[in-house]
């Protein structure tokens, strides 16, 4: 028996793990002190009502004979997919049904989609990235290209015409950035996905925080995606699924193959996310759902906000903090990212993400997230204040 | 672009598809007849109580933000790895809780797992066959071995030490066939899977039914498995979680660095089972949930034997019936599968399953199940018995 030996190529990363140490570290060190953390990427409001009120309705179909739901179709539900279907078209997106999968959520299916791809591909990954994309084709031996993305674009990279690619991979609004593409800077990956032959896997989980009309939701907002686009979709941060687990992800018919492929390719290898949490993620999208997570949206988003326009009062360099709940800030003084941490730790007792620890372009900078509690969020605030003004005057 | 083009190689299989056309047809041309399903292979009791007051209480815990949970680890909660733990103590199997890997079901650990394989290996699978091992294996370009199953051996293949093979895929009891290795017969394959240096993907979806002491319910019951083996398990059949989906794999630390490339594998493409389904299969695991699932396992036991019983008293050979809720049998008066299929429907208005779409060596043999209603089991062996002295003798 062979290993796939591709796995030893795979760079360990120590992020979470470094910073749970020094934290912890800090801790011990300094039991009276309260540390605020400012670096989850996990939501923490509750499901809300109609989707309580709808699990608990399925569970109880689960428990009678006549409603008792077994194997159910690998693609999802039609009730789910009609819903998801009718979401798209406040976007002026119209889908087949048959071009809807519902999935356990967008990590699992943005990892699974490469099943259905020649291992001889060249893939193009913005740096910093969500390490999913990387690692994912490292374990299938892929080439793996990188293009930057850095304070000069904004950490929006837009295609280099003299790069060669075959799968491109776009986050928007992005972990880790935040930062948002518009309708035309879209429109230049689209075309040169085009002129490539190439297929932009499109991760759309942050889409539920856009704000602005200007800001696309979906990538087949954007005339010609259907024919070089698949998009990853997910209830995690907009409904607050990332413990109940469901997502979608859309491979237009206009792809040829590919869609045909990826139905085979689940009925192979999935069977279906649970009817009860499909019952749960349908109630998401009716009237009375979608103005409850807004209510929970609405919280991060407070909270995004305190913090840009703290670090606009500051004058940080800094972007998303609207259509996101992720800050991405330079760190003040030149600081290296871990330097920053360790120096906001001990100072303010702020715990924030490492920019260096997503991709060589992420060195120099930080990430805040706008998950914790409003009150703490106000807390740290005041705190990068004092310390703003007496440490880096 | 590059599609992967081993999808062109995938048999297209139109089995349930082709039954579905012939009944409906057989259903507009005989509107008066009533058609008896036993070719099912979905379950058909609701979740028992102890399941259902758990997810319940699951759903609830999700609705407080005190007690709601966000990601929770990829390889599953610990209580739910400590009660499959303390389940294979029962089976004097000894496992640490870091073998113990979640998923979401048999179907999708045994198609995902090959990602850690080198594509170089060769895979070998008995025929009659579950299409999942040989289609998975297919997508990744692998070659494939058959092993033949047939009446001779009683559709328990053991190894032939003239054939390499570097991935072995078994499954006991046996899907289609009903068929179970002992523990002498099991025994065998771990040592030709040593002698081999191979690895054994033991599918132990159907252990629930299991009667006998000397039939395995893990194949880490047999000794130096743990060096040679990966077992996948599933609740599906055993506490009816077909539509609910939770099951379980277990990578011994023993087979060296397999068990951290699955780790690597499901914290970059899985982010975990649904909390409130692991609160239910943690319940199954109960002493309260055990006594439960047994009266739905032994409703369908029941049915297996009233059909094993008929056929024996019509002397048509066949395995299964009993450790397993299908039955396996050599179709009366050497009819082809399909032929006694039409046959059967024609004449009884029975549906079964023919044994030729599970691959060669099911021509001529037909499989019923024992997941329809204890009524509708009765009525239909008193039809067969009918339909068998009239026409067949």
């Amino acid at each position: 028996m062979k290993r796939n030996t591709n796995y030893d190529n795979l760079e360990q990363s120590y992020l979470f793990s470094t910073i749970a140490k020094k934290v912890n570290e800090y801790k011990s060190n300094n039991p009276d002190k309260k540390i605020i953390r400012l670096g989850i990427g996990d939501v923490t409001k509750p499901l809300c009502p109609s989707v309580i009120s709808a699990l608990h309705k399925a569970v109880d179909e689960m428990s009678v004979q006549e409603t008792f739901r077994g194997y159910g179709p690998e693609q999802g539900y039609d009730f789910l997919r009609t819903a998801i279907q009718n979401y798209y078209k406040k976007y002026n997106v119209d889908l087949e049904l048959d071009e809807i999968f519902i999935s356990d959520g967008a990590k699992s299916d943005l990892g699974n989609i490469l099943d259905i791809f020649d291992k001889d591909n060249t893939v193009l990954v913005p740096d910093p990235v969500y390490p999913v994309y990387v690692d994912t084709n490292v374990m299938a031996g892929r080439e793996v290209k990188f293009i930057d993305a850095n304070g000069e674009n904004g950490f929006l990279p837009l295609p280099d015409k003299s790069v060669k690619a075959d799968l491109i991979y776009l986050c928007s609004p992005n972990n880790p950035t935040g930062a948002a593409y518009n309708r035309e800077q879209l429109a230049k990956w689209v075309e040169y996905a085009h002129s490539n032959n190439a297929v932009i896997l499109y991760d759309a989980a942050y889409e539920a925080f856009i704000e602005d009309e200007d800001i696309p939701h979906s990538i087949f907002e954007i005339e010609g995606a259907k024919t070089c686009a698949i998009e990853f979709c997910s209830l995690s941060k907009t409904a607050g699924f990332t413990g109940t687990r469901c997502g979608y992800t859309i491979v237009p018919n206009a792809l040829g193959k590919l869609n045909k492929m990826w139905v085979r390719r689940q009925t192979t290898k999935f069977n279906g996310v649970p009817y009860i949490v499909q019952r749960g993620a349908e109630a998401v999208f009716t009237e009375e759902g979608q103005k409850e997570i807004m209510v929970n949206i609405d919280y991060y988003k407070r909270n995004a906000k305190i913090i840009s326009d703290t670090l606009k009062e500051l004058g940080i360099w800094h972007v998303g903090g609207k259509h996101s709940p992720y800050i991405w800030l330079k760190c003040p003084n030149n600081m290296k990212s871990w330097e920053f941490f360790d120096d906001l730790l001990n100072n303010a007792q702020i715990v924030g993400t490492p920019g260096a620890g997503f991709g060589r372009n992420g060195e120099g900078f930080f990430r805040l997230t706008s998950f914790g509690s409003y009150e703490n969020t106000l807390e740290a605030m005041e705190r990068f204040k004092s310390y703003s003004t007496s440490k880096l005057k």
